[in-house]
Formats: structure tokens, C-alpha cells, sequence
């Protein structure tokens, strides 16, 4: 058994921690903190957990973090896990950190899109960016892990086959992703009132998502030259989920059959990740509650245009499922070790 | 044309009422106080008013209200109703009040079920209990109407043909009504964020919800005795609608089509009272956006239980059309002047 | 008062033209046609217009309909329309038919896209294709008035200012849209049966919709040269509403206020169509039960796109709405009598 | 290895059984019986379970069911179970029936409940009433399982403490139950198409549900004598949960935490019954994806009346889950093997 400890326990991406990890055969969690809710038993904040996970939540101190927990899963606000995550490196314990804080190289983004400056832009030369499928090797070696994004997960990993073998213009880009509202966290707010965002549905943050250059980024890095999209957030009237579909123009065309393949190819020993077949398409409620991806391709032949279409749980694949995916890898465990949620 | 005036424009009855407004034809609305937005334009606030409805929002006091107002709708909370009111009327404007301030006749009512003490023990005598259809002649005399909750609307006038005709066992009314989450006002709270709430069904405040005593006292009030009930509310996933399930035990057996004729008879002259007939049962569906109250009745044969249920929309017949139809009342218009919509 | 008749009367097209109409001062509506409820009470069928509009659905024959009927709308299915259509207009009757079958000018694009033959080609070329704000002239003098389709009206008018003046690259049009469950139709299927739809949400018809070449036919007329779309309709876990998000490269770069400038003035006098202003973006809720289009522009600074995003009503502004306003225009009445409903 | 098959596997509860067992670590599904869907793979049909289960669907006879597989799980609709259960049980396999053809004990009620001549009464005696907490000694010595209905299993476990101990007025039980929309099965119709019971609340069959005479029936056989209930059931926009709200008069009043004491007592050895505190009351969320009963008590003081409680996931511990955990019993496994899943 390996023991973890979660920060920022209370939040949607910290229960779905929770509720994986008491599914997993290999871990004890022995520490989870909360800010809000310190001295309260996880199970009367969270009732679902009643008579399974019914721990006492601890003030977010890092020296009252037990040192037998080898991994530490931050959890925790944007702009609050910068303020944590160095002195949990300090004390050499390895971070999983699910903010936003570790995944941008370039110190200057932050200002410009997180609103914040970085106080500890050494830490974004060491961090790793926790895309699994992409980058086991050094996920397996890293003592600090920025997990990725719910949005970029689900483009990333959408577009890496091509990316990776330059099929595709680079400026032709469009991104219009849809989510859940459970992406915008627990925290009650005005435009996530159910009365506002049921029966309703709008685009949110056009042309503006913080997002943005953390996807920018990473299809940069695997096309090997400079790279923007056109980013376009909508809010969906569910709670789990995100559909994202992206247009693409590409180099030279290729029949459908071919692209399939190579994504079958590219994907081939990822467990996660699942190609659909041409008749069908993914919706969100076929990866619901697990840790799956599901993409597909639909070539426009009218236009010319490829269409891809790809499906991921946002606080699964796209938070706490990964998450554990990358704890499996740094640990050696196998990858898919307590992730056998089948979608709900 | 009448003028008239709002305060707290921009809460959930508040904008139901300048829907509703803004479609009488013999109504204009020159006053809309607000206390978090004064000085910003309705619709930028609300954008489906642009084009429509562009009044600026006004600080919330009395002496900026125009005197050409007749009728002053108040749509603040319980508790913030009962600090302006009275300077409303010594300003000799006519009130219509949608907050629970006025609606008690007991003064210990409001320390025991809202939790403060009444600073005006005097105007609970003097306010008329807005129930439109059971109350026309005070309504049309009041200057200052007590506009009724939405469930105990739902529920009196469920029952008021039976208790009227003292054909209930006084102690064997159960309501187990269900409402949508506008019911719980806009202001952002956990319970009522997106996530926590769709996909969800819980009954809240069991056996201690604040209407209770509003429903016990208009119901003793039919009956000529005291009546007490146990009322259990529950939350349903969606934005509108309030549906009542009503148990009782009637002092003796009647056939349900008997029971169907004195409700006819009860209601006749009642626009807004709709009698399903015995193939049919009230949906919150059939009555959404609209301000009908729709009336089921069944007799279980096997147990000689009655089962009575009702249908309205929380915001309007509940709320805001209530207050209007009591306005028109109030002003010598025809009841169902402006309140034509049909359910949508 | 007018006389009109409904043919199709209890899909959801049918009773939302029920209710509208009976929100009309000037009309009379003697006649509703029903294929499989003949002989019934519309509102023993659909129990929100009980006491409102409790007419008798009669048997859908053309000889059955009364002469005064001076329009009938035709809210039939694809491919059944055409059948009764020639019939109504050999007998004098003006028709406003909201089906697909005359909105084509091409006759192939029928076997292509809605898979039968068209019996009638001379009709299409007939026909007044009714988006009202673009055609209010032929539409005025029209016989046969095709009325558009639930997507084409909100991609249409979202883009028409901008193809009129022949500012777009006609190549680069990426149509991403959303729509509410109820424009499936009324008739129960496995992908809209609520455990199958809820918490979901996808793409569907990927490249391959019907509405395409009725976009394409418009667009391409607008601007004056042909223009192909690529377009990707999605299901939205809704019931009502559209939400087109649109991505396009400009022949020129100007700045976001300018267009919005060029949009105001091409629709100064349309009282259905909201221009947002550069704080607001479109949100079906805004526009819910109501004949509005609300349209948001937003250029994308850093790739140089331009992001149209248009919000409608699919029932109303996509349908029974917009043969309403039609009918208006044929029959000489304000362009906006009965169509005040305010979104709820 | 235990194998098994499953009779009907693309229903809901069919496929939520093939879920459970997937998860299951001692057994195998090895055949997977369908009407509509013979000759299919079960993942191209629910793209869910791709690249997990991809098994091919088999035509439903039973001989064509491999001898190897110890338990036969029968998925079927009300009607057509009753005609191969027999077939089954002359073959020796053990049975697990998830339709109401075997749970009543009285021939005359299929008629009367149900409209059908039950062709088999013999086997209505020899068949175990599958509510595994309280029947688990019949449980695993049964050769069939009538594996209860999902409101009866919230409602008898609801009350069974009480039951069992007398405590109750026998005529007092009145049952006020809610249900998400998978409740009424996978075939599409009109009540359950997404636009009709979305943003809708109704009740249905009031006073007149199937289901009536099976509670009644395990009430009376725990009480020790005849005992009636008045039982609605309503409709919830959600896909799963039941919450059923109980009301009661006690022989003799008794304090709530005296009660509480009482259920906790009753049920200390059943892992998925879960007795809420004072402070907490269910809640469907709670439960759901789980195969947990949560159950909730409150005396309302005022009336003397008890309110109880309780929440389910219809398709789990309401179908398919405790269909398993009847499995677990009959093979000697651990009663919650393969049923770890909590709520998501």
C-alpha cells in the first residue's frame, strides 16, 4: 500500500479524487485537507462517502501532512497551489498538482492570462506536464506534475496523431468545446444558479479562455513550430462532460480510413483512449464517470475540412482520473491500476 | 394607463412581475428600485429585456419614488419587506407585497417560523391576505396586500372547495409538495448550484418549512377551526412549477365525480382555476409560464384516501401573476387583464 | 379578424402556431387538421390550452377546410407536405408551409439531401423563401411562402450583413450549432428519450445535414456567388433553443465595432433581431418563448477570425413564430401584431 | 470464475448489469441474450462498454445458452419472463428474474394489476422474494429469484424495522414516491420523450401502480397481518434515483433518536443499508451509480406523524444491483462483492 494525501479535499476535483482512490487496491489516504472545512468529518460535508471514507478533514498545513504520504495531490484554486506546492517540494514530497499553476513554461502568460504574477518561475522549468499518453517517460521521473487541463485533455489529445506527423495547416485551428457545468467548480455562483443555466446554453469567454495558451503550448511542442487556435468555450445545461469539436484544415488530404488508422496506431497502448469507428460518433454519456477519451473523425468532403470530435468526463480524464493515471505511472504501477470505472 | 412602481426589480418575482407588466395593456411601470444594482439599465442586467424594457434601476427609497405611482409592487426579501412597507403607506401608496412580512396574522408566528420579531404588529391586522380568488372584495378595498406564498397557493387552493364545505377529518391533511429551484430566489447558494441540484431529487426543512403556518391559518380560516398538516417540500430539478400532492380523509365517502362537480361550482367565475377531468392530471408543464392553477382529484378506492393534486408556476401564479391579478382586482381592471399567456 | 386554419396541428410546431395565434388580436383560428388525433379535443391532447382553445382536430382533407380560411399553415413532415400543398393552392388558399419541401431551388438537392424525388419542381421556383427580414417584399405578394428552416434562420440573419456587403472569404465558414431537443419533433425516438438525451451531448449528422444545402442556397444568394459551409449541428440537452457559434475569415480586418455598426444599420427596422453589445453575448435563454434573434460579434484578435454567435427560439423564430410574422406581412398587419411574448 | 448469462442485456437494467459484473472480480459473462439486437456486438450498440465488453448479442433461446453458466439473469419485460423462466429451470439453471412475473404470491393480482392469467401459479410459490437484506437464508437455497421492484425495495426496506416490530397503524401508511425517468425502461414513448418531461413534475398512476400489491404484500407478511397503503408515484427530470417520502401514525409515539437506534440495530449487518444522522436527510445524488439505500427519519412534533425517508438508484439497488447482490448470496460470495461502487 501507498499512502497519499489530498489538499483541497472539498472540491469537485477532490471528492472525485476521493471517491477513485477508495476504489483503488494500492492506496490508503491518510491525509486530506481542506480550508474551509477543517474538523469535519468528509462524510457529513459529502454523505455519498457515508461508511466508506468517513475521514477527518485537516487544516491545510504542511507539517501536519504525515511524511509516510509519498504523493500529494493539490487540489486546490488557481493562484492558491503556487502558494503550497514549493514547500511541499521542500519536504521532498512528489506533487501531483491539478491547478493551473505548473502548466504554462512561459512566465509571462500568467500575467496575461491568469491575471497573477509567478513567483517561482524555476519551478515551471521543472515541472511536468502530466498529459499521460503523451509523456510517460517523463511523468514517471517528475517530482512535480502539472496535470492538465479539462479542456486541453480533451484537444490535445484529440489532435496529437496529427500534430505529431505535421498533417495539419497550423493557423487553420478552430476549437468549439463544449462542458458541464461541474468545470466551473463548487463554489456557488451566479451563471451556475441551476435557474440560470438550465434550459439555457451559451458561449462563455470567447476568444478570451485562460486555456488557450496552455493548449497552444502543447500542439507547439508536438508540431515542432509555433501554433494558435481559435478557442471558443460553451456551457451545456449537465453536469459531467465535455464534447469538443475541432475543424482543421489539412496539408495534403487524406481518405478518413487512413487518419483512423493512424490514430489507432498512435493510441495503441494507451487503455484510455478509444477511436471510434465510422459509424459511430462519441457523446459525453459514453465516457461518463470513467477515465476514457473517445474521438472521432468525420472528413468534410464538401469542404475539405476534417472534423474532430472528442469526449471526455471533465473531472475525470480531465482532473482526478488522470491524476491517479499519472500517480500509477510515478508510482510503477500499471496505468490503468483502480481506473476500471466503466461510464454511468 | 396606471403607473406603477417595483422595488427589488431584479430578483426572480421581480423581473416575472416586469415580464408581466410590460404585457398590460393598461400598466406602465415608471419605478424600478433595486439594492445591489441601482443605476445600471434593466437590460444589460438582464438582457432579454433589451429593446423592451430599458428603464435605469433606482436606489430603493421612498422619497425618489414618483407619487404618480398607484400601486408599489414589493419583490424584496422576507425581513427587508417589513423595513419600507410602512413608510409606503403613510406615503399613502397602495402596496402589493410578495415577502412572507404581512401574510401572518399571530405576531409569535414570525419569531417562531422566520426567526425575528415583528416590528409592526399593528399591519398584520390591517393586511389583506391576497389569495385572489377567495379574498376579491378585501383585495379590491386593501392599500396593503399580503401576496401569498407559492406553496400554501398551491395548497389552499387545492382544498379550499372541501374545507369551505367542512368535508375534511381536521387532522388528516399531508402535503407533499415539490417545487422548481427558482422557488429558492436568485441569489447564488450551494444548495441551488447547478451541479449540486440537477440530476438530483431530496425533500428539505421536514416537518419545518416557514409556509406551514401560512397554509394552517388560511385553511383554519375556511374551515371555521383549527387545522394543523404536515407539509414536507422537496426540490425538483427544474426551473419552474410547483406540484402538491395532497392526502386527506374526508368525514364521509363521496364519489370523486361529486367531489369534481363542487370544485366546478367553487371556481366557476374563477378564470384562472382550471378542474382536470378524470382522465387528466395536473402536470407543471401544462400551467409553466402561464398563471392557471390546475386541479386533479382521485379517490383511492382501496384505502378511501382522497388524493388531490394541484399544478401552478412557482413565479407567477405562485408570485408575480398572483400579484398582478390582485392589482387588476385593486384597480377595477378585468381580473385576467395582461395575464392571457398560455404555457410555454 | 382573419380567418386561418393549422394543418399538422399537434406537433410541436402546430400547438406552439395554436398558441401564438391565440395571443393574435386579428386572428381567428376555424380550422386545425390532425392526421392521427381527428375526432379529439386539442386540449384533451395537450392540456395547456383547456379552457383557452378547446377546438375539435379535425380530419386533415383538404375539402374539409372552410373557404374563409384565408391562410393555412402547413406543419406537416418533410415529404408530406408536398403532397397536400398543390392541392391548397389550386383551391385559392394562401400557404405558409413550414416543412423543407419548398425551400430548395434546386430539384436535386431533394434526392441528395432529403432522399425523394419532388413531384412538383414548378412550385419550387414559386415558392418565397420566408426569411422575413430579408424578403419582406415576396413575401408580401406570396402565395406560397416556404418557411425556413430552425438552423438556416439562425445562421442566415447572423451572417447576412456581412455576405450582403461581400465582406467574408466564402470558403471559410464554419458553422457550429447547437439546438434544444424539441427540434427533433414531437414523435418518440431512442435518441430523445429522456435517459438517452439528458447529461448528454454530441455532435450528430456530422457534415451530412439536411440543412446544409438551404444554408449554402441562401448564403451563396446573399452574397452573389456560391458558397459552401461547414456545418455541425449538436443536441443539446435543453428543450428549446439554438445557438449557432460561427467562425469566419474576413477579405479585410476591421474592427469589431465597425461590423457591429454595419449590423445595426442592415437591421434598423426588424424589431425581432438584438444586436449585443460588446459585453453581452447571445444566451438562449434570453430569447426563450419569444420571436427575438439576439446576435453577438467578437473578433479574435490574435488569429484574425471573426466569431459570430446567434441565439434563437428554434420553435418560434426557427417556426411557428416566423410563419406568424410572415403572415403579418401578407396580410398587411404590423410586422410584430401578436408576437410581444417577452422570453421566459 | 462463476459464468453466467443474461437474458434481455440491452435494456437498462440489462446493461447495467452487464456494468456490475464487469466489475465483478469472480465472475464471467458468458452469454448475452437479445430480442431486437441478436447478431450485434453489445459496444457498438452502447459505445460505453468499447474495448471492455465487446461480446456478440445472441438470439434469446435457451438452448442456446452454454450448460457451464450456473445463473441465468433474466432481464425482460413484465409478461415475457414468465414465458422462458419455466424452459430455464427444467434446464437446472438458477434464475435471477428482474420482471414482476414472479415476485406476487396471489395468482388473482397478475390479472387484476398486471391484465394477465399468470400460466404458471406453481412457480409463484416456489419463487424467493429477492429483497436480499431481509430474505438471505431463502435467498441462498433458491433455485428462482423474484428480484424486486425498484419502488417496492424503497419502500420495504423503508419500513421493515417498523414493520417487523409492529409500531405502525396498520392503515395509516400513506407513500408519496418519486422516480427518475430510466424507471420506466429503454423503448421510447411519448411521457418519457425528452421535451415532454423535461422541466415537468407530475404523478402518474395515482392510485393505481402494479407496484401497489407487491409492497402490500411484504408489509403484511413483515407486520403479520393485512396491511394497505395509498401509493403515488411522480415522474422526476432526472435519469435515475427514487425518493420515496413515507407518512405514518405510530401505535405509541417514540422518540426519533429511539428509532434511529431501532434501524441501526436492525440493519447492522447490511453493508448497503445507511441510516442517516439527525442532521442529514437523503438525497438522490447520495446513492446514485451505488447500490446504498439511504434512509432518513423525522417525527414532525406538530402532528405526531413519522416521515420516512429514502433514496435509491432505481436501476442499481432498485434492479440490477441487488440482483447481483442476490448472485453474491446464492454462490457463497461476500454479499457486497463486485457492489463497491460509490456514488457519482
Amino acid at each position: 500500500m501507498t499512502r497519499v494525501a489530498i489538499l483541497g479535499a472539498t472540491g469537485y476535483t477532490g471528492i472525485e479524487l476521493i471517491r477513485l482512490l477508495n476504489d483503488h487496491p494500492e492506496i490508503e489516504l491518510i491525509f486530506a485537507g481542506s480550508e474551509s472545512q477543517a474538523g469535519n468529518a468528509l462524510s457529513d460535508i459529502h454523505p455519498q462517502f457515508r461508511g466508506r471514507e468517513d475521514l477527518i478533514l485537516n487544516r491545510m498545513q504542511v507539517e501536519k501532512i504525515p511524511p509516510a504520504a509519498e504523493i500529494i495531490f493539490c487540489a486546490l484554486p488557481h493562484g492558491r497551489s503556487v502558494q503550497i506546492v514549493p514547500e511541499l517540494l521542500e519536504n521532498s514530497f512528489k506533487v501531483i498538482d491539478l491547478s493551473a499553476d505548473f502548466r504554462l513554461k512561459r512566465i509571462d502568460l500568467y500575467k496575461q492570462w491568469y491575471g497573477y504574477e509567478h513567483p517561482f518561475p524555476a519551478l515551471l522549468g521543472e515541472a511536468v506536464y502530466g498529459l499521460t499518453e503523451l509523456n510517460k517517460k517523463a511523468v514517471s521521473a517528475g517530482q512535480l506534475i502539472a496535470n492538465p487541463g479539462c479542456y486541453p485533455t480533451s484537444i490535445i489529445l484529440a489532435l496529437a496523431p496529427l500534430m505529431d506527423n505535421n498533417l495539419i495547416e497550423g493557423d487553420s485551428i478552430i476549437v468549439d468545446a463544449k462542458s458541464g457545468v461541474s468545470g466551473a467548480g463548487r463554489a456557488p455562483k451566479q451563471p451556475f444558479h441551476f435557474p440560470e443555466c438550465a434550459e439555457n446554453f451559451k458561449a462563455y469567454r470567447v476568444a478570451n479562455h485562460q486555456h488557450t495558451p496552455e493548449i497552444e503550448q502543447e500542439l507547439s511542442h508536438l508540431r515542432g513550430s509555433d501554433t494558435i487556435v481559435t478557442f471558443t468555450p460553451h456551457l451545456v445545461p449537465m453536469i459531467r462532460g465535455i464534447l469538443s469539436t475541432i475543424y482543421l484544415d489539412m496539408k495534403s488530404q487524406k481518405p478518413e480510413q487512413e487518419l483512423r488508422s493512424l490514430y489507432h496506431n498512435y493510441y495503441e497502448k494507451c487503455p484510455f483512449v478509444r477511436i471510434m469507428d465510422e459509424k459511430t460518433m462519441p457523446e459525453t454519456r459514453f465516457v461518463r464517470g470513467s477515465n476514457y477519451i473517445d474521438i472521432g473523425l468525420k472528413m468534410d468532403q464538401r469542404t475539405g475540412r476534417l472534423v474532430v470530435i472528442s469526449a471526455i468526463d471533465n473531472l475525470i480524464k480531465g482532473a482526478a482520473g488522470q491524476a491517479v493515471q499519472n500517480m500509477n505511472i510515478m508510482l510503477g504501477y500499471q496505468e490503468n491500476t483502480g481506473l476500471g470505472q466503466l461510464p454511468c
